[in-house]
């Protein structure tokens, strides 16, 4: 079901291509959709769940979307498996722990993902390398259409797309974008960033990691408000003035470091490298903490032979599930952190 | 006054040379002596305190102990090169910022040196690499005879060699070794230690750095008694049976680590060594601390192409006042942490 070399490839959304990627790492546009006729998911029976993951399922794959997409049923998923694709940010943490009648359509791109019985009945997802928010708005605008002429979605003249919680109401669509923010957190001025976020209604959270700890520098910005703005408005306003606002800052504040504070970040990037080159042992999180610091050393041209890819991969295959998967065995935590050091040591060793 | 090549030369007593030298860093044994007819340091007059400066020094100087000394007066020396003895355990922190007439002779090897106006008229001590406290009691024994037939010390038939301070009344003598104890350290059981020599009467403090703190598991253990028992009985105390038995303590614990802990013991050396290799900062203190775990990475035979001296000199070597006599010039903290980076880049790096 899950293809055999998910946990050993990187993710195309997080290749370091697309535009502005040394900043803006990835695009993402999501859509919360629910089915006329059929409760909401909480007052759903478990025949009824059955009826929809089976009706949107079928939908779906029906589809063309230019890729063989293929099904994952979360029952039916190991939990290293479930994790895999957490790791991977196709589903949800909630989906992969959820219980009952679920599953998961994914695009082998990976650009393309479709939740089902997660929050809301249906949850798709498009995502990009890079700033390219109106492209994934574009791309998921035709699939939803698409979808919309196999089954009926549950819509209110009034208030739009109706979903389970009232928080996504209205559109339904939340977009984001994951930055990499190195030298705002260095210079001290990343909780400025949190303020402003946080006025203008924008939610922040952490990339990898447990719940919502941003863990090497790394930030998801996304929209609070669903209803009473155009998809195409909010979308706008992100990739026309939001995000292009916070990568000028970021870029002012790495000009700075390096004009300010050249041997302190030549010393805090040739540390990580070097604790990461000759550990034996490294957990999960201080691994993205040190890989990030040699990303900015990267984007600040203060590392040489060493690719973003590079880094990027290693941010994804250290992850416990790919770990995991990747040895073909589960593994404890201390022998995670020995094989994680040493996947680290080669492929940083041989550059 | 000083040789000029002192700051960036490593004592002999530090080498890394002598029995036991792995644990045991080195020896020594100092005597707390005064002149009969002068008044303890706090009641005599500058002028007297320059007499007693005349007096001693032309009665070393012109001993036959194998070397020839110099004498430096403390009321000259630039305080970079007074922190420089400091450094070089030559002199006490006392002694460098003390006021009024006060000197030190020392032996160019640097395994004898006699201070004069410190808290008593007269300090000797006599250094020596690896476990040798007889040796260095021979020593300083036939040195402080050849001093006696020159000078009258302050002496009483009931008390035995009368001194400023009460504690050191009697025999004068104060014993003491360097230990490197990293695995009892690392294992837990280094408050065993502690317990242990506080029951027996023993002082411990820090080898390097400010104050007492012991940085980098170095320890300096003192006797504390001085009255009642033979300067002979205390030294084989000390040499036969209370540094023998930590020296067996500190074995075990590294058996110990190889055996239950070998990838974490692995982990912490290797880290050390990246950070150190590839650092542009860092502190004395942090220094101390990783050059401490790569000393016992080659005790332990998990570093290779690493001596133990070269260890031990950029112990030496990184301290603020070497680094600066060295470079020919004060220097900033932050110069210096750049400096000592440098240093001990090109040190390891070149192994």
């Amino acid at each position: 079901m899950i293809p055999n070399d998910l946990s050993s490839r990187i993710s195309k959304w997080f290749d370091g291509s697309g535009p502005g990627a040394d900043i803006v790492i990835s695009s993402r546009v999501r859509l919360a959709r629910n089915l006329a006729g059929f409760e909401f998911l909480p007052c759903l029976t478990k025949q009824r769940k059955t009826d929809v993951l089976e009706k949107l399922k079928d939908a779906i794959l029906s589809l063309d979307i230019g890729e063989d997409v293929f099904f994952v049923n979360m029952a039916d998923a190991s939990s290293l498996e479930q994790d895999l694709l957490v790791e991977r940010h196709l589903i949800s943490r909630q989906h992969a722990r959820g219980k009952g009648p679920r599953g998961v359509i994914i695009a082998p791109s990976e650009s393309f993902t479709a939740m089902i019985n997660e929050e809301d009945h249906l949850r798709i997802q498009v995502f990009q390398a890079g700033l390219q928010l109106k492209e994934c708005w574009e791309k998921i605008n035709r699939i939803d259409d698409m979808i919309e002429q196999k089954v009926q979605y549950a819509f209110s003249g009034e208030y739009g797309y109706l979903t389970a919680c009232p928080t996504n109401l209205g559109t339904g669509i939340r977009v984001s974008v994951m930055l990499h923010l190195p030298a705002l957190k260095m210079t001290g001025q990343i909780e400025k960033f949190f303020n402003a976020a946080r006025d203008t209604n924008l939610a922040i959270r952490g990339l990898f990691g447990e719940g919502t700890d941003a863990v090497g520098d790394f930030f998801q910005l996304s929209n609070q408000i669903t209803l009473g703005v155009s998809e195409l408005d909010i979308v706008s306003e992100f990739s026309g003035s939001i995000v292009p606002r916070i990568v000028e800052y970021e870029k002012l504040a790495r000009a700075e470091l390096l004009t300010k504070q050249k041997n302190a970040v030549d010393d805090k990037i040739q540390r990580a490298l070097g604790v990461l080159k000759n550990a034996r042992l490294i957990s999960s999180k201080e691994a993205l903490f040190l890989l990030s610091q040699i990303r900015m050393g990267v984007n600040l041209g203060r590392v040489k032979n060493i690719s973003i890819t590079t880094i990027n991969e290693l941010f994804m295959l250290t992850q416990p599930a790919h770990l995991q998967l990747n040895k073909g065995r589960p593994l404890d935590p201390d022998s995670r952190d020995a094989v994680r050091a040493e996947i680290i040591r080669s492929k940083l060793c041989r550059n």
